[in-house]
């Protein structure tokens, strides 16, 4: 990697927060979305985490990750209800106050008429102190952003509604490329030569996912992955010669 | 909670290690499955992390997560591929030798013919020094467990037949027992007198979880959770009649 590429890297963490993805009640819906989204647009998605409905633990997630990543993304956790913790706890993370904001209260009031917008409704006006909003055009209740921290709702509609709403702000670097590879190939049987092809191109990164297709028979995916459009082609094609030389030789054998 | 409850607390975190999940290429399938059983047999699960297939990331993540709870469960990154790097990783994370071990390697000839056991097969029956043998019925690899961590693989099958295999050596805590009370209700018109149920209950644990229906209406689904059967009834009896009440009155008022 080059000096410049360096400089282009913007990394990420998301970190889901709810007791329902702990406990398996609930199968997490966000995490795909965003590193799918993020990848697609030049940040790199490092880490994940899950953490319980607990402010020491989310304080704890959030202060850990936004001191080593670019940005940090959270989903869950700022719903009316009292288990929704998540504003007060990165409130306290950041050492800021917090408290309604008339403008996010004022995006509620878009939607829910003053007489419903009652005690429990108005916690989701909650905003810490020098946050900017990130705008919900589905339910308006917001999500925000304070320094590198874009805090986002749980419900998956509404978390990519609030994710497309924040990327325009964001940095982002040069995207990493990939191209995908079907072995026809047990990983085993190429795992040397797929390793001899990583060595010869340190830029790229190469990958191998076995699978069992409709029919039950094992394949491999091989996904070679690079920024630089001449490393993805050229390692890719070096991936597919091997490939292909590996099913000549089974045809070869009569295997 | 009572001492005596606390001392039976038993947790785990879970680790899955894999380039291709954060790059949005391949969902996860694991954490639902692990979270889930882990749930039933009297494991909390209280933290999951999702790192790359780097040794750096590996090796801190490991190490952090062994020190904080009971049990570490990592999944993926055991094939024998050049990116299959975790048994190494957890050998640095512990500071242990790691080479092919004589049992492993007797597995792994169950199912592979003698002349296909390449040196890229032979990978994975590198096992840390020290650590005991996780069985894998299917596809004969093992996993392993080393001090309180238990290494499985990432396809999804692979690491379930594992994790049935390494769960009855392990300790375990007194159930988190659940109920859901689907509450015909938005959530913020019931929030206020469910945060005084979660107050006069601090033994259970209230989650809110707003959906839409399959008609696109929103409802909500109320979680109790406990150890304790008794206070499990109770808290379930007392949201019930909650939720009773908030609909008893949407009908008088004609909404």
């Amino acid at each position: 990697m080059t000096e410049a590429d360096g400089a282009q890297l913007v990394t990420a963490a998301l970190l889901v927060i709810g007791d329902e993805v702990l406990s398996g009640r609930t199968k997490d819906q966000n995490i795909g979305h965003v590193a799918a989204r993020l990848t697609e647009v030049g940040i790199d998605l490092k880490e994940v985490r899950i953490v319980p409905d607990e402010e020491d633990a989310i304080v704890a997630a959030v202060n850990a990750l936004r001191a080593r990543y670019t940005y940090v993304f959270t989903t869950g956790g700022i719903g009316p209800t009292h288990d929704d913790i998540t504003a007060d706890s990165v409130a306290k993370a950041f050492g800021v106050s917090i408290d309604v904001d008339e403008r996010a209260r004022a995006m509620l009031l878009e939607r829910i008429p003053e007489v419903e917008l009652n005690e429990a409704r108005l916690r989701m006006a909650r905003i810490p102190a020098g946050a900017s909003l990130v705008a919900n055009e589905l339910s308006k209740a917001p999500g925000f952003r304070i320094e590198n921290v874009i805090v986002m709702a749980g419900v998956p509609r509404i978390m990519q509604v609030m994710l497309e709403a924040a990327l325009p702000e964001l940095r982002k670097g040069r995207p990493m490329l990939s191209k995908t590879v079907l072995a026809m190939a047990l990983e085993g049987d190429i795992a040397e030569p797929l390793a001899a092809i990583a060595r010869r191109f340190p830029e790229a990164v190469i990958g191998s996912y076995p699978f069992r297709d409709e029919n039950g028979k094992s394949n491999t995916n091989l996904v070679v992955r690079a920024r630089d459009p001449m490393v993805l082609e050229a390692a890719h094609g070096a991936v597919v010669e091997m490939v292909t030389a590996h099913a000549g030789r089974k045809a070869g054998s009569g295997a």
